[in-house]
């Protein structure tokens, strides 16, 4: 029976568990919900996940969501190449990436990118900055990381850099649309201000398939 | 070389590290600090964790902090008893639980908690209403899966049950405070609303080692 991937064109969440099933070589069934159709809060759909979120990841009679909940899972089950680390080492360092990642990055993005992108609380201005500069901080602690490394952890691609990498593209679409310019964000040009991880960007982007991981809706609204 | 851990009294990500440390049989050497007394920002433990916070962890020459990159290290360096799953399913599994833990939880946990412990932002009415209700549906949550279970996943103890434990400590703790009892939290008597982690807290404190694990200041200031 095939994976089934019910998810949401842009979301991080997504685009991480797509790379991770892309890097592993998997097949799996595309199951887009249109969410300004509400096709994520059908009776059927939150049977399969109540918080009616993306993704949702089927795998026989496993159905699975949070998107890290999933990449662990398919690591575990499909462990070729590993993703979770080699040693125990770099296994607590993953985690430790990725931990960093949920608690520091994504609230601050979150507080940046949804007024960018719903013209809502721009106003906020004080909140806004306060989250940029967090932003910064840790793109800065990347971009160090990233400085004498190909790779966030172990040499090689690991579930580290498919967390993190999402939310970059994302604070790089958001620091690129109009409404951002008043708030100076100190993001773009990434190759600027954050030369080491531009360079790691364009290292996922040469990844094969990775053009299949691209939020569709990005390709048509630039 | 003795694990050492890097601790402060109260945080439940310092517990979850202690609990680990326990439930594994794990000896280690006890590095509490005084936050009153500046004791996580001296320059010696910011080269350990450069944020300042607990908990840390130190293993022969590895340095590692984030309560749930210390655990999953400890898990794959100490595999007895398993923590993360004995199948990529529960494996799955607990890191659905533990995601959710992180992503709604703690973050209106935090909204409720630092209020009453700070007496800061308790006139911010409708935002502690709002985090309450969200902490009463995670509880209810959490409550029908032990229902017909003793732990979350799996049928035995595991890093679900141990991120999730400390936080409902917390919140048993902030909800018997003097400032909380205008607020009307809906969160005690635990037994009355939330039978079912009621019995589940009671099988977590009879671990034989429990004690060790419980914030000593907890004790001399109930």
């Amino acid at each position: 029976m095939a994976i089934e991937l019910y998810w949401g064109s842009g979301s991080p969440f997504v685009w991480r568990v797509m790379l991770t099933l892309e890097v592993k070589g998997l097949a799996y069934e595309s199951k887009l919900l249109e969410f300004s159709k509400g096709e994520n809060k059908t009776p059927d759909y939150l049977r399969l996940n109540p918080r009616g979120k993306v993704p949702t990841l089927k795998d026989g009679d496993l159905v699975l969501y949070e998107s890290l909940a999933i990449m662990a899972y398919l690591d575990r089950k499909y462990a070729e190449p590993p993703l979770f680390g080699k040693t125990p080492e770099q296994t607590g360092l993953i985690w430790r990436v990725i931990s960093e990642c949920e608690s520091y990055l994504v609230s601050a993005g979150d507080k940046v990118v949804r007024p960018i992108f719903f013209g809502k609380d721009l106003e906020k201005i004080d909140e806004i900055q306060q989250a940029a500069q967090a932003i910064r901080q840790e793109l800065k602690s990347l971009d160090e990381r990233l400085t004498h490394e190909n790779w966030l952890v172990g040499g090689q691609i690991s579930a580290a850099d498919i967390t993190v990498f999402p939310l970059v593209q994302l604070l790089q679409r958001a620091a690129s649309k109009e409404a951002a310019q008043p708030l100076h964000l100190g993001i773009l040009p990434l190759a600027h201000n954050s030369p080491s991880i531009a360079k790691w960007v364009q290292r996922i982007e040469a990844l094969p398939n990775y053009q299949r991981t691209y939020p569709p809706h990005w390709r048509s609204q630039p």
